[in-house]
């Protein structure tokens, strides 16, 4: 093992005269769990922190060795932050960063030679919500304008989905943070999908205005998000030609339509559902139709 | 400096002897740019590469202490997959990950004491796409079964949406890759959102299935993915009580009421719009309404 020797029955390293654990000098190579996809995932926190860079060097070779020969696909490190040294370490056999988040890094190296990289890539979308809340008594909507935005345009209150949350829950949460009105979510009106939005990491977006049912009516607006915030005639606002975005005006045309016609002809409907996975449930978006609005 | 001292000019480690590049040595804090949220971003690589950690320390302490005087709410670091030994220096200080990708990672420290952690979060969904192709002579439907799934279900061909890739676009392409037939986006069915799904890196899941027109009827599987593809009878697939999953069969359902009523009962109609941020465009999918329908 080059820049080790023995001292005491334990390993230093004669470029920075660390004490290696002993343990560290045992392993031969890393090990890991392989998935069906015959890739293979090391937890790096297997090592000791302290172990020499050269030394994670000569464990990743030999390892890598090991995989090739056992035509292993795709090779991926869980780094824990405070073992960051070892990132450049791994670069050098080509390891690049799958994803990152908090204390810790995803690196991937795509082994199968003439193949094309298989393995999926990190969540490609942020989601924000919008509420569209509309009381009937007044033929009112609830509207807000931004602090921050360069935009002074009226717009529905709303924001960034946190994870592991549905659509509606964002709006539920979103709408009370900026107004202080409590809602209930009824159904998706309208989607976007844009791409290269500032703001978003050089990651898409997509956009879902929900319509809801205001559950109260007093405005206690967030003075730090939002410059204005009030209730506003809805042919009042449809009629103010530059205060609103094209989108806000598409669904403006939309709610117009539904209060004419009836909601039945715009609403995606939401039904919780049990997924094929044990355990986990999803929400589905569809139109109604007869043997589901029967059941309902 | 600590652990640093002159030599014919030039700094020297006392612990590695590693020779620094002069320039590092000239450098008091780091540079970066701020944003109107009040945050500043450094690139990391306007430092030596070979810098040593103790001085990468130093420097970032005097930039925080500066920082701090000029009351910035965040710090972000950008640090080249090659520096990746300054990420625990960093993380020292309280830094974590912010996201990470190919040969970069970006580091954020929430610096305004007592106040809520403002910055967005990095991506929360992964997104993949299903095409319904029906193909009206046959009253027949492109159904394929997944090589590498667990279950052995018909389902429709797709698969994760790429970075910067519209939904219809996706369709068409996995439809293709899976299937060879090509295909025409028409419509969005229908919308899931799911969570902890295996796969997506502990990110949430959106799945579109959108309602595709074939453009060529041959098959030409993909043997690595596909194990089975074919033209299925709409009415034979629905009567299969087992083969599908409760997805599928609700698609199935809403195609049969499609057929039957009109699709312009089920479709969410797809517009490129132009966006408020100059130059970027969106697609927007809502429920079709009159002034729509005759502008087409």
């Amino acid at each position: 093992m080059p820049g080790l020797t023995a001292l005491w029955g334990r390993a230093i390293c004669q470029r920075c005269w660390k004490l290696q654990r002993p343990s560290a000098r045992l392993l031969t190579s890393l090990t890991g769990e392989t998935d069906r996809f015959n890739g293979v995932t090391v937890d790096v926190e297997q090592v000791s922190e302290s172990l020499h860079d050269k030394e994670f060097h000569n464990l990743l070779k030999n390892s890598l060795q090991k995989w090739k020969a056992e035509e292993i696909s795709a090779a991926w490190l869980k780094i824990p932050i405070q073992y960051g040294r070892f990132i450049p370490v791994a670069a050098k056999f080509g390891f690049q960063f799958h994803h990152a988040e908090q204390n810790s890094c995803l690196l991937k190296l795509w082994m199968k030679e003439g193949g094309e990289d298989k393995t999926p890539r990190f969540a490609t979308h942020q989601v924000g919500v919008a509420g569209f809340v509309f009381r009937e008594d007044t033929q009112s909507v609830l509207v807000v304008k931004d602090r921050k935005s360069k935009f002074s345009y009226w717009k529905f209150a709303g924001g960034l989905s946190d994870l592991g949350e549905d659509i509606g829950d964002t709006a539920v949460r979103e709408v009370f943070e900026e107004t202080g009105v409590r809602t209930k979510f009824q159904s998706v009106m309208t989607v976007r999908q844009q791409h290269n939005q500032p703001g978003a990491f050089g990651r898409s977006d997509f956009f879902f205005v929900c319509r809801m049912k205001p559950l109260s009516y007093d405005i206690n607006a967030c003075s730090e998000e939002i410059s204005a915030c009030q209730w506003m005639n809805i042919q009042e606002l449809h009629e103010g030609s530059k205060s609103v975005a094209p989108i806000t005006r598409r669904i403006l045309n939309l709610a117009l339509y539904g209060l004419k016609e009836g909601f039945h002809n715009v609403d995606l409907y939401a039904e919780d559902m049990e997924s094929i996975y044990r355990g986990l449930r999803y929400k589905l978006y569809h139109r109604p139709y007869p043997h589901i609005a029967e059941s309902k």
